[in-house]
């Protein structure tokens, strides 16, 4: 139970990475006038590189057994939420009490140590920047070092060294912290529109990625009318993909659904919404694959295209939304995000056992809410229980709930019986709520109306029955689980520094990360080359915290 | 933050174990003109069986290697408190971000899952019997399955079946759950002094215990008025224990400083406090020994003994009071006995290395506290950080301070003063308490006078600047790491029930629980033979929940 003051929170910008500013004073020397110009340059600059790279690179290719690596990431998901999501498992399946096991317990090794390079909790950029670049960076850092220079990435040594099939699937914008820092070079995370040009190809090592698939179109198209955007310029991202650098883009269900293995081309594109994937708990299936339906897709079509060419395939898959709803405090959404990720798991185990050299790695970058499994819900002392009948029962995520509530409220529908039947009583499975939690709800128009507090009043009305414990709205220090099967995977039991799981994917495949690192900052200072004025984008944005 | 209301705290009979209820319908049965009678006949059958057991067990050994277990349990110990203390420990020896571990790091092989037979989230006497018993039973059962029937104990088969020397070394009282659950069988927990008539030799096997370190001399006192006393009867066990059993009985730190391993005689016991040991952060050395003095008096007498016999020891370890401190929510008293639960660990680590076929496993019953390391200390969205130097500040625990007020309080010393400077100020180490915050403990005596409430509104204090974060008073459910070194450890490797760490020490020394069981149960039905008015003796005990 937490006693939370709802009434102020700010907005991403503030998120409390304290020892890094939103705004740092090395970017802002900038002067806009330049912006346009300095725009023009990196792509001119990026594209000869390009051209340059393929012919130099090819040449320097090594000689390795063919290899895949399937890199999954939990984000937000601590030992706790694991726990979670077994016992509402087995409790859901009617299983006995004794051996029930989800499939990622089947192949549990150790533990990662998360700390980043600025603080004993670290945030998603920092946590990903660990895994990709094998090193401690600072919380807010996509693919830098702490003194904010690029480093070379598995992801892209895998594709410079050894012309691998590089593959990104992810259930956020596909510009977020995660995929971003396998894929990209920023010294601030918030700089997505910088990282979606990087992705695609704008970038000292040209094109490094072969296939992604995640939300998050509002980053690659131009801020013009007809668009859900989150970029300053009227740049259109999809199209300079297609047309410069050899992209497929792919946008709808339907299209998903149409490729086939055998008759893509790679490189191939699907994203498949304006912002974030939608919460599997709301996800409407006709319109959009789940996580476990992607990773199949890009199994089969990464494992086809890497085979007609010799080589092996990375794949970085993310569970990204087990973060945001722990951000929100939202246990039901959370264990929904766990479960699918877990099918996706077992999907993935099984491709491992069936291909030789193929290794998965699980982990998480960090534990976000402070989740517990039991609490106390009030002054008596606590029962040693928590109830996921309750749990069980929620239909919706509290994000969907608190916009239907502010849509109410614009159109003058907001009534209390709307309230308590339509969105407590059926969305959250709670016939029971009480006036006073009613209240906040109701009062919540009056005070400042942050959606994100509005989210967890609907949030806290599940949790308080279900027994489920959060103790903040970030992230915590808790080591989070260390996951693993396949050839020489032995070396990853124990107890790891998160930094070490980078580490052992060089080894694997015999990477070079000290060379990409060398090529990135050849020339220009390629990652704090940041042209876009954010302060204006921040305001068009509609991020989740992570 | 929690926003617990702290007006009214039931005492530790109504402590949520739902299931179970504190004085079962079956025990009512008893009549209480019977007891006097049935504790002779008991103390009768007892003393016969023991010189049948030691006459006709003897024949039964089997031949085994000479093998020791050392079965370490650091009680609700969760994942997040060995990050908490990991990083508190970095922190204070100013050690890099990346690399720091601690002891039980460098041996950490997997989790271990933790519910009870009657629960999601189990106590710590189900959680000592499935480690002990190897079996699943319900919250409150000590060495007892499901259907209240004694289950034969790790610790007992080694007695029995060869000839092994057993030690039990605790800072709670040696009757506490979970010592108790390894050496007695008694159907709910409470009855601590029943347990310790079992555990000095009262029991169908004899007595099987060589050796007790730990608190809690007030279960084996009479209760006559120049004792403290934990018993409704006016036996005095101690006596006893010497005359019928032959222990060789302590009682104090000089006592404890001249046991020498080359002269001892076992059985023996060492019994340093009335109740639980004093706190790591308030133990006075020149009164009572450390856990890691006590272990290796314990290692040097038992390993010397068993050299002596030609034959292995069982050692069980606990570091009870882990538990209790995050039962007050008291992060700094926490994080002193998990530190000392460390350093007697790398002491185990040392004597595993040096000692073949000698294995360590530590673990933990369960998480207590719904711990978090980082939390939200308002309404503001929360740093990414949590604050070390707050915990060090403290010196005393708030268990001691709280006892100090209410001791004021009786005194009429109980001044502001007194309250900001000596107990805050200097006891916890924060200068700058709110007025809101001191104001909370001056209205405590209004309100109860519940010392368990008083001691959280101290520890909130610092736990609230250390952004250290906790959801409970009571017990959560999340899997616990698990740790183990020594030759067949790798059988514990990845994801296991609390039950097969049971298993795996049956495994290892060539156990036989299901005869123990059998012997346990012959005849009368030994573990439900209570006689003792247990409503009476509540109300002389002190007890921390556990």
């Amino acid at each position: 139970m937490t006693s939370k003051n709802y009434s102020t929170i700010p907005t991403h910008e503030d998120d409390g990475v304290s020892t890094i500013p939103s705004k740092p004073k090395f970017f802002e020397q900038k002067t806009t006038k330049h912006r346009a110009l300095a725009a023009v340059v990196v792509s001119a600059i990026a594209a000869v590189v390009v051209t340059g790279a393929v012919m130099f690179f090819s040449k320097e290719e090594v000689t390795m057994p063919k290899r895949n690596v399937i890199m999954m990431i939990s984000d937000g998901f601590g030992p706790a939420s694991e726990t979670f999501a077994r016992q509402y498992y087995q409790w859901h399946e009617n299983l006995e009490p004794k051996g029930a096991m989800l499939p990622l317990d089947e192949i549990h090794v150790g533990h990662s140590r998360t700390q980043s390079s600025s603080s004993l909790v670290t945030d998603s950029a920092a946590g990903a920047t660990a895994f990709s670049c094998a090193l401690k960076s600072y919380n807010g850092a996509i693919g830098v070092d702490p003194e904010k220079q690029a480093c070379g990435t598995v992801l892209e040594s895998a594709k410079i060294h050894h012309n691998m099939l590089t593959g990104l699937v992810v259930t956020s914008r596909v510009t977020h912290a995660t995929p971003a820092s396998f894929s990209a070079h920023v010294a601030w995370r918030d700089w997505e529109a910088a990282i979606a040009e990087q992705q695609i190809g704008y970038n000292p090592l040209g094109r490094t990625v072969d296939l992604m698939f995640g939300g998050g179109s509002c980053e690659f198209l131009p801020n013009v009318t007809d668009h859900v955007s989150c970029r300053a310029d009227q740049r259109d991202l999809f199209k300079e993909a297609e047309e410069k650098f050899g992209w497929a883009v792919h946008r709808t269900r339907k299209e998903f659904d149409a490729l086939q293995a055998k008759n893509v081309q790679l490189p191939l594109m699907g994203v498949f919404t304006p912002h974030h994937m939608s919460y599997e708990i709301d996800r409407r299936p006709s319109e959009e694959p789940s996580l476990k339906e992607m990773v199949t897709k890009a199994l089969d079509i990464l494992s086809h295209a890497a085979e007609q060419a010799d080589q092996g395939f990375f794949l970085m898959i993310e569970g990204s939304r087990i973060d945001m709803a722990a951000h929100s405090n939202d246990a039901a959404t959370h264990v929904h995000e766990i479960l699918e990720y877990q099918r996706t798991a077992q999907l993935v185990k099984e491709f491992v056992r069936d291909h030789p050299n193929t290794v998965v790695i699980s982990t998480s970058d960090h534990e976000t809410g402070g989740l517990t499994v039991g609490s106390q819900a009030g002054p008596d002392y606590p029962e040693y229980k928590w109830n996921p009948e309750v749990i069980q029962r929620v239909t919706n995520s509290s994000e969907v709930l608190a916009q239907m509530w502010a849509q109410a409220l614009q159109t003058n529908t907001a009534t209390v019986d709307y309230l308590e039947k339509t969105l407590v009583a059926e969305g959250l499975g709670v016939p029971d709520a009480t006036k006073i939690e009613l209240k906040r709800i109701q009062d919540w128009a009056d005070s400042g109306k942050n959606m994100e507090v509005l989210v967890t009043l609907f949030a806290d009305i599940v949790s308080r029955r279900a027994l489920i414990g959060f103790t903040t709205w970030g992230h915590t220090a808790v080591d989070v689980n260390l996951y693993a099967e396949g050839p020489g995977t032995d070396k990853l039991r124990g107890s790891h520094e998160n930094t070490e799981i980078g580490d052992f994917i060089v080894n694997y495949l015999d990477l070079d990360l000290d060379d990409i690192t060398r090529r990135l900052n050849e020339g220009q200072q390629f990652s704090v080359q940041d042209n876009t004025d954010y302060t204006t984008m921040l305001s068009n944005h509609q991020r989740n915290q992570d």
